[in-house]
């Protein structure tokens, strides 16, 4: 005899789906959903159909959006592009409140090892993008690791004939960090781009 | 202009519900439902639902349960009771395989700062049963915390005139623990209720 029954079971098996969560967080999930009120547990469910029914990526940026368009491509100045991996780095940007441009979200980076190529992310749509003329500047924001370091200089050196300039963001030290604790690739780096005061 | 759709703020506000899941958390889970496919979000709202429809609590132990009498109350002896707060409680001992006789859930324990008489908990249900007979030893297995130990010492007061053995799960340094690193209020338990070897 299992020690959960079966729709205990069960939804912890679909919590353990969820990024980082294992056998005794799905327990705590489930036994919480339990104790919800039925209302509280039909609010969830609905939750979870709606945004796979409403969510869709915007056909200019790839970001998700309830529209065709969503609100940012809409609403900006589409002069500088943000280019993202991935639409939570749409987020991150956002909380700024310091950027006023628009984003295209790549959903990926180029990493053969995992059999990834340009073909597969959004290199083409961007590309068709700035080939439209109204783009002066494309902010390359792919993480700094390997990968995305090699998508960001890929897509770089594409984008370079058509006229727009291509930046990146900056690597160095993080604001608050010590050197004595910053890992060497960096604080490499750091000395390399250091910047006249 | 909020930094999420609606539909995901939606269900990053649900999962926030979920016991430790910060902001952050809520939206990496969310984000992670917006890229299952539509069976497996239709899945994870049915077992939702499912366990509201389905789970109910054994009439006899107060554990959880699909039918009426729990599969535990169903096949085992009822000489033995194993008293717990909670139904995550039966989840630790089963684990053991070790235990061999049913439980009684009391859904809570004596707590009066917080409002929890002996009338909110299932104590009547519990002398209901040793009433009844068959039962010959009742092992209180509350937490050994003040409420867990006030409630044990209550519930044994009120089971000892029923003639019924009433047992309590020994406290004392944790296997494989360290004697410097045990608290005094342990250590000094352990010390009390040393055992001859």
């Amino acid at each position: 005899m299992d020690v959960f029954i079966e729709p205990i079971g069960r939804l912890m098996n679909e919590f353990s789906k969820l990024p980082g969560v294992g056998k005794k967080t799905a327990q705590r999930y489930a036994y919480r959903v339990v104790n919800m009120t039925e209302e509280e547990a039909r609010g969830f469910a609905e939750s979870i159909l709606d945004v796979k029914r409403k969510v869709r990526f915007c056909k200019v940026c790839g970001n998700f959006t309830e529209e065709e368009v969503c609100s940012v491509c809409h609403t900006r100045s589409a002069e500088q592009i943000c280019v993202v991996k991935e639409p939570k780095d749409v987020v991150a940007l956002e909380r700024l409140h310091a950027y006023k441009g628009v984003y295209h979200v790549l959903h990926g980076v180029i990493d053969p090892m995992n059999g990834v190529t340009p073909n597969d992310i959004r290199i083409r749509e961007l590309l068709d993008r700035v080939g439209s003329g109204t783009v002066k500047e494309v902010i390359m924001a792919t993480n700094p690791d390997v990968e995305g370091e090699a998508t960001a200089m890929y897509i770089a050196k594409l984008l370079k004939p058509l006229g727009v300039t291509v930046t990146r963001l900056s690597r160095g030290i993080p604001i608050g960090g010590e050197l004595e604790y910053t890992d060497e690739v960096t604080l490499e780096r750091a000395l390399v781009e250091r910047k006249e005061l």
